[in-house]
This record gives C-alpha cells, structure tokens and sequence, in this order.
C-alpha cells in the first residue's frame, strides 16, 4: 500500500469550474494535491489537473461526441479504486450536481458502502454570464432565473413552455446547437423578438468569446453558432446589463474576451 | 503610498462560498491576501477575513434586518478607495450576481470609470442542497432548475405561478420567512401535497441543519422555520435522492449535518 493510499478510501466528486484553475476551490485543490487517481471528463481543463501531479489520470470523457467509457464502468471502477483503499477524485466541469450524473455517480457509491463526498464547484450556469458582465439576477430587471439542459426540446420544451415570458432570466447549458430552435420557440410563446441574448463560449478560458444580440436574428438562423468549446446561452433583458458596463472597466471584466454582435451573421468557428 | 496600493486601484467583486472558507475560490483568496481593504456582508464567515490579515476591514451588512450603509454609501466608498489607489475586495456571501446587488455595483464602479472585476463563487442554491446530498438536477428527475428569490410574493408569484408543476427543481433563496405562504401557493397550483422539500441551514457550516419533509405539512403551518442562519430551500423529487445516499456513506456528505424530518413540528431554534 503506497504511502498516500489509507485503509479505507475516499472518492470526492469534485467541481473543476468553468475551466480557468484560479476557480477552483481551496478544498478541490487539497483533494486533487492528495489524490491517488483522477478520473476526469472532456470539459476539465488540463491544468487543473497540474494540481494531482502524483495522481495516476484517467480520462473518462467523450471522444467526439461518444463516451470513451459507459457510466456504469465508471461507477464499477470508483468502487475498485475506493476498496483498494485509493484516494479519488472524480473531477468534472462546473459543478458535479448540475447536469454531471453526479448524483448517479454518489448513489452508486452509497449502495456499495462507499465513503465519498461532494466537493460543489463553480457553475457556468452563474460564472460565465459573470464573467460576460451579465447578472444572472438584478434588481428591478430580474428576481429568478431558470437554468435548462438545451440537447434535447424534450428536456427544455416542458418547462419552457409554462414559464411566463421574461418572468425569469433563462439559463441553457449545452444548448448551443438547438439555439435557433429555442429562440423560434420562446417567440411563439410571447417572448419579444429584441430579448437580448448571449452566447458565451469557453467562459474563464483564455480562447472565451462572447456574442450578444437578441431573440430574432436568432430564430431567423441568421446565426450560426459554432464552436469546439462549452457553450452558455443567455436569455433576458439583465444581458443589457453587459452594454452598461462596457467602456473603461471592460478590460477588467475578461481581458481575453473577444466580443460579438449576435445577429449579424458572426460566425465563431 | 503604501507598498501594497497601485496607481489604479483596483475593485473586486467575490464571491465568498457559502461559508466554508474551503470552498472559497483561489482567486477568491488571492485577492483577499493582496487586498488593503475589504468591505464584507453579514452572510460572510469571518474566518473568510482571515484571509485579509493586512487589511483594513469594514462591515457594510444588515444588523437586525436594517443596513449598515447605504447601497448608495457603498458604491461611493468603493469608488473613491479605488481612486485612492487601493486593492479593494468587496466580498459578498455566494456569488456577487446571484442576489448580491453586485450588478449594481459594478454598474456603479464602471460609471465612474473605475478598474473592477468579478470574481465568481460558489452559490448557495447549488450548494446548499449538494452538500445535503441533493442534486439539483438529476437524469430522469429534474433536467431544469429554477432559482428564486423568497423573500416576498411579489418576487417568486409571477414566476412560479407560470411555471407547469414538478417540471423543474424550485431553489428559494431568502424563503425561510416565507415558506408556509409558499407551499400553499405552489399546492393551490398543483403541486402534489407528498412534493418532496428539504430546508438547508447555514450550509457547509458546523452549524447546518438539514430538515426533510414535503409540501403539505409546510403548507398547514405544522413547521416552524426559525433559525439565525441564512436558508435554502428546495423543492421537488430530486430531495429524494438524499435519502438513497444516506446509510454508509451519509458521515461523508457532511459530518457536522443534524438531519431533522420537516412535519413533525420540528423547530430549528
């Protein structure tokens, strides 16, 4: 037994954040600094795992758009790993519990008697709109917000279809290839063709670009949103929050950011 | 000029977690440790200043329910340390954009041409129910989350009464006050009385508390919620998923957790 395994095992399902290492938490450091493996997905970026330089890697993720492992393997190999007395930490992007099977992950371990823990991590429901200069609340513009998975109409069409118009700022994670879809719907459901929305890319990363504009050019497929990183939609007038804080203290807010005007057929490729 | 000002100064806008200083950001704490003065809210854990040893601290939150300072005091206080050069961090409690008025702050310090940041963190309304063992989304439960603010029906009605019941995770935040009013509301809308509910206390805290119930008994009034410490509230069946991880592994999700069955008349003092 190495000198950092211990007798009976830990598995922490940890939060990497959006992707920029400083996001990380202090806690998400301490674990992946004692880990024995990691095992991480597509969306953690690689330096944030600069911080288990002893741990044995172990990419889980999908390889063009396919699971390179099933998620029953995964749990199968949480287990082994913990009964062998291992430290784990199984890292994925933002936070574990929103849209990350992390809640699968923490049953399979409990049913095996597992000892695990959950480590939450930035979420880039609330951190890329931040680091756009979006709000995801403000006073007098929004009191909610709903944050959506947008790969499937049937994952976001139900909840969508009840929500009062601009009742709530709307959050879709994983949305980016059904946007024109989601716009043409939210107009046919009330929402004013000029609702501004944004479109953050890579946000906390040093490629992040963000797109804003509004509902119509959106549903028109005026746009054609493409891009090899995450990507967060923004729906809701606090996207206007962004315009009044552009000018001087722009620099600060993403000095790596490359801005967009959604709608006139910008391209991000 | 001391020799830890600049000739721009500098604002940041952090997160401090939910109160566990663990779960403060790396960045978090490097701003903290570089700062010359720190204006702080009264969700912020003091151990989250400690931090901060060099500089000035100052507390601009509510006692007894009424603010210390202005909001308006505020952004001038913040305004004019930047312009004396100083490393400012306001630090709020969660996340600076999720009910924090750091929109308006940061509109506040970009109108007077002042350098800011935002320094995102980790927000309760993920947060407090992960580390309950609750994933606010969860595969074939909840796709969808919606977050709101509780503490008046003027905020949360025209966005709940919308939405088609059990079709999203509800997330109240400030709710506490109002969660008798609250399930009544969401009953008369067609919520199933057995809805599952769990309200959080003081989370990642050693004071937490975690009771466990469902919307009907809240609504007949049979619960009382008091407590000094800031509560989340959740709603819907992903509460019980915390039920299939308690057992074995139920000492690693939160050790400090006293677990409480909300409908029995229990009362968290």
């Amino acid at each position: 037994m190495s000198s950092t395994s211990h007798p009976t095992g830990l598995v922490s399902l940890v939060g990497a954040g959006p992707g920029d290492p400083e996001l990380l938490t202090q806690r998400a450091v301490r674990r992946l600094s004692q880990a024995d493996v990691v095992l991480y997905d597509a969306l953690v970026d690689p330096a944030a795992l600069e911080f288990a330089p002893a741990a044995k890697r172990v990419f889980v993720g999908k390889r063009s758009g396919r699971p390179a492992i099933s998620q029953e393997s995964i749990n199968r190999l949480l287990i082994r790993l913990a009964r062998n007395g291992r430290r784990v930490v199984r890292l994925k992007g933002g936070d574990p519990f929103v849209f990350g099977r992390g809640g699968e992950e923490a049953i399979a371990l409990a049913s095996a008697g597992v000892e695990f823990e959950i480590v939450p991590g930035i979420s880039s429901a609330i951190a890329a709109p931040a680091l756009a200069g979006i709000p995801v609340t403000h006073r007098g513009v929004a009191a909610s917000f709903l944050v959506v998975s947008g790969h499937a109409e049937s994952a976001y069409g139900p909840v969508i279809d009840g929500l009062r118009p601009h009742s709530a700022t709307l959050v879709v994670l994983m949305g980016v290839g059904q946007a024109n879809a989601l716009a043409t719907r939210l107009m046919s459901l009330g929402w004013r063709p000029d609702t501004p929305v944004a479109v953050l890319f890579g946000a906390s990363t040093s490629d992040s670009r963000t797109l804003v504009g509004s509902l119509e050019p959106l549903a028109r497929g005026e746009t054609v949103l493409q891009s090899d990183l995450p990507g967060t939609i923004v729906i809701g007038d606090v996207v206007r929050v962004r315009q009044e804080l552009r000018g001087p203290a722009e620099a600060a807010l993403d000095p790596a950011e490359a801005a967009g005007y959604l709608g006139t057929g910008d391209c991000v490729a």
